[in-house]
């Protein structure tokens, strides 16, 4: 074979497709977020305001995460210089799990370096711990629980997204004896709508099935102390696996799963993408355990968050942009062609320092390429005018269309 | 199903195999490692000495590593707050992926949250960029490489370890047309031994096959530069894709491949466990650049380093103990059985305050049990000696054999 020719074919069609992505060189400036400087590839530089951050409420730059972090490096260095079970276990680590379990009201926590990973690893051992496991999973879960689920080629269905009927009837359809679990999420990232979390566990229970559930979007957010929609909708003792992210609200890196401490033990004990890896610097487990004690005890930051989106989303719909609503703090616009979609991120930037990702495919279906915004308690008036300004203004110049594409 | 009941099965098994892992909750003192202090699940301190961690140089703790981490976080805050291509894309980590790429002499590097998923992300790519590819893999590759390797169910052939005509007939066996890549480690970190580099060059020329090196265990300690056993011995342009890690002699966290600037190019937009998850924080980043450049500019600290694992072995052998020595930094000494070992581990830290984890199946077959030290520059003739003398202590109180296990 020749591997050159094979390396160009793949690459070409991404460009083809006109869905091959540049990365855009971000320099945020800590405590100017959600302003930060744009690195040009030609060396220049340029501020723009962040309007795509997955850091939602900003702790990334929360004086106390960052006092955290340097006073766990002045006290033990960089690393942890282990895998978990090889020295690389700290009392920030356990602090971090303990501050965790009990964020979600459960008997422990397991610290992954990632959310992606912690989905990946966790729902692969699932069917080593429970032989003939049927994992019945969302339509449109994130690849990190798509890839987990496939991993061992265990069994699986696929149930049309939030359509809990067809649940139920692919449930119905398998042997009565056959262990189960249902995997879904509370908030999809991508169009911002809820699982609907109290059906699926209604099923769950009519079929003697575990729940999984993945609150990365969630977590920090929703819920009196941050624990996520399932805490909101006070369902937590109705989800046995629960799995977040350090990276996201809580500012900082890393990922979990919540769950009964023999759960956690077994996981710990049998998956390999928690095993073999060196575990997270002391200093992120310091900075994320300060984030989530700090989220904990201040409601007023998520309802802050709240707020920003329903005006954010107001606007837009006053200008008959077609945004996608369900509630959430999640904002996309949708575009639905993935250069039109490359183009108006283009202009944004160049032209009004907005920095917004275009998402195409894989990540979204093809035909809804959008742009995705989140709107953060740190964006504030002036930054939510020049975001409306430029998209009206541009929005025209592009000739798209206005609501048609709403969902 | 039950399903406490399964999860009890589960951990009964361990209990009953003797490799039930306890985390040893270390915290170590930044300037004072391999010092650390021990927090016994009562409460209580105590001092020891780590002898098993990955940091193999101290770089953990390096005073330029530290300051490149402050740095960052006063710069620019936690974290990424962003997948690598929306919004966590920093001139950190292009900096980082710059000197990667540099030091393996490479067009190209890419980042990972850990070399964990720098592995698995690859291995399991690669079969889409290339169809029908056959991997051969060797039989002791790290478990990250196996998962990536099995993943997609693409076609796999596993050699005896370090067993290049074994390689060879499997590779004959196969159709001359298939695309092929050889798969394999350039130290195999549980044994301390080397795999042959040249030699499975040869085959891969031989065969027209892509070349896979995990040089974990040695970037940073061998070569002129610290760019691996490959770079050690002017191999690496033989080498199509080296995998590293950041999180053991570099100090810090993470993990990246450096291959053609094409090859990268194609991994970065086909990996899932790359695109779908939140890049490294900036800050961590920052010192694993750091630390790359110092440890580029300092072969001194790889000359100290081999010579502390010569003293170490030196004096182990003068006592009879049965060492591994393949002439790497790495100092495995057998112990043959799961409860021995863990005996052995528990009275060095209750009694001599000498931290080392015993190391089970599966991380290493049944039977061959092990402690494995890791002496550093940082540990000291003192170190050595209370470590030597504790050893020759227990070891005969614990009546085991001498010799008989060497490897
Ligand atoms: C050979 C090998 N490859 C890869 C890894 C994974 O590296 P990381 O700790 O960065 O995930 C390890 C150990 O952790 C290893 O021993
Ligand atoms: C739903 C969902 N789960 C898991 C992840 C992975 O989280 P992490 O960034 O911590 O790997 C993400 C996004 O990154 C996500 O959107």
């Amino acid at each position: 074979m020749d591997f050159d020719k094979a390396l160009d074919g793949a690459l070409r069609r991404l460009h083809d497709e006109g869905r091959y992505r540049t990365f855009i060189d971000i320099a945020r400036e800590r405590g100017q977020f959600p302003h930060a400087t744009w690195h040009r590839p030609d060396g220049t530089e340029r501020p723009v305001t962040v309007w795509c951050g997955n850091d939602y409420l900003g702790m990334g730059q929360h004086p106390a995460v960052l006092a955290a972090m340097h006073e766990a490096i002045d006290a033990v260095g960089a690393g942890s210089g282990g895998t978990r079970n090889i020295s690389g276990t700290t009392v920030y680590h356990k602090r971090l799990e303990s501050e965790l379990a009990d964020l979600h009201g459960k008997e422990a926590a397991l610290l992954f370096t990632s959310a992606y990973i912690a989905n990946d690893a966790t729902l692969s051992t699932l069917p080593r711990l429970f032989p003939g496991l049927i994992i019945y999973s969302d339509e449109l879960n994130h690849a990190s629980m798509i890839e987990g689920i496939r991993r061992n080629g265990g069994a699986k269905r696929i149930f049309r997204h939030n359509d809990v009927e067809h649940l139920r009837e692919l449930m119905a359809a398998d042997d009565p004896a056959a262990p189960k679990l249902i995997a879904f999420e509370s908030v999809y990232s991508m169009d911002g709508d809820f699982g609907p979390i109290a059906a699926l566990c209604d099923v769950a229970e009519e079929f003697g099935a575990l729940t999984y559930l993945d609150e990365v979007h969630a977590v920090g957010m929703y819920g009196p102390r941050g624990g996520g929609v399932a805490e909101r909708d006070r369902l937590t003792h109705r989800i046995d696996i629960v799995n977040g992210t350090l990276g996201k609200a809580i500012g900082v890196h890393g990922g979990y799963i919540a769950a009964s401490a023999k759960m956690v033990d077994a996981i710990r004990s049998y998956a390999p993408g928690f095993i073999f890896t060196t575990s997270l610097p002391p200093a992120v487990a310091a900075g994320a355990a300060t984030s989530v004690a700090w989220l904990k005890a201040h409601p007023e930051i998520r309802d802050q968050h709240q707020t920003q989106a329903r005006i954010l989303k107001t606007r837009l719909r006053g200008l008959g942009l077609p945004i996608i609503d369900h509630g959430s703090h999640i904002v996309p616009l949708i575009v639905g062609d993935p250069k039109h979609t490359k183009l108006l991120s283009d202009m944004l930037l160049d032209q009004h320092g907005i920095y917004v990702q275009p998402i195409n495919f894989p990540t979204v279906p093809r035909g809804t390429e959008r742009l995705r915004f989140t709107p953060s308690p740190v964006h504030g008036p002036r930054e939510i005018d020049a975001l409306v300004h430029a998209l009206d203004a541009l929005w025209s110049r592009c000739a798209l269309n206005r609501q048609e594409l709403a969902g």
